[in-house]
């Protein structure tokens, strides 16, 4: 792998751990408030952002050592509402103004299967941004937990699906059985 | 918190998150090779890192804002000999060239309480080598999965223990109760 597309592959594995381990204090928070579906949206994140950092991870294993890794990141842990909001702000942010531009570096290198893996989180992030709003929308609108129904979070491309998946990942393409139901 | 204490904190966080992540992978690794105990000590240190992370970013919780992130850390997923050999490394390097400077640099700047939290790290880091150096040279002896009892963490500092907790944590005095044995 080409040398900026693997730094921004290494740069992208960190602000997905850190975004797995927010997920992870904001679903705590949101049991701690006595919202348990917007808890278990947040595992469904957290699990989403685990797949993202470990399939970076291992596309950059063919470059092992010791790497700086750089990223900006929401430090924020706050009332449940709070922290849904900036949930939204970050995965549409995270979508337009991240993935889409790397995935761009990437094909400009001619690295395509690294194009292509930020390319379906672009989306997947997009997926997530809109699944969070409606949440907030529902928490802002009656103040008490939503109605969440099951949530199913492909193990490929980290699409968090709201429903029982179809045959096939409407991003990755993987087959229904690799999506793993959040409890 | 003064900035620059802060921004060491958030940088640590980052270490953190991306250590979590490695070792729940060089864990899976683990069980692929059928070496069940030490991807149970995988699972133990990905647990007492995830403490840090969290302490790490509830302590900066004070200045909300979007900063970024900057760390190095070892990009390698091997054979699990070789993954026990750069975990012992890096959690000697963490306690040595890391935590120990982190803490000075917190003290100096009169942040007792930050400063204390890195010399916490700074001595479970070290634990966690010692422990890690023990399984590699016991899998290297015998090339299989070596013999490790019960292991317990610390949800206050990260100590992981092999052995039933005494009545206060050797690291930081908190009670017994605080101590999670690790499936």
């Amino acid at each position: 792998m080409k040398r900026a597309t693997a730094q921004s592959m290494r740069n992208a594995f960190g602000a997905e751990c850190a975004a797995h381990m927010r997920y992870l204090l904001f679903s705590d928070q949101a049991a701690f408030e006595n919202f348990p579906n917007i808890a278990r949206l947040f595992r469904a994140l957290a699990f989403s952002e685990k797949v993202h950092a470990s399939s970076h991870y291992r596309q950059t294993k063919e470059l092992l050592g010791e790497y700086c890794v750089n990223f900006s990141a929401p430090f924020i842990l706050n009332r449940t509402v709070d922290n849904l909001t900036k949930a939204f702000e970050s995965e549409k942010e995270e979508s337009e103004e991240y993935y889409q531009p790397l995935a761009a570096g990437a094909r400009s290198q001619g690295e395509m299967h690294a194009a292509q893996s930020f390319e379906w989180l672009a989306q997947v992030e997009k997926a997530h941004s809109d699944m969070v709003r409606r949440a907030l929308d529902a928490l802002e609108h009656a103040a008490e937990d939503p109605e969440i129904g099951e949530l199913y979070v492909c193990d490929i491309c980290g699409l968090v699906m709201e429903e029982k998946p179809p045959e096939n990942c409407p991003v990755c393409r993987a087959k229904q059985f690799r999506f793993r139901l959040i409890e």
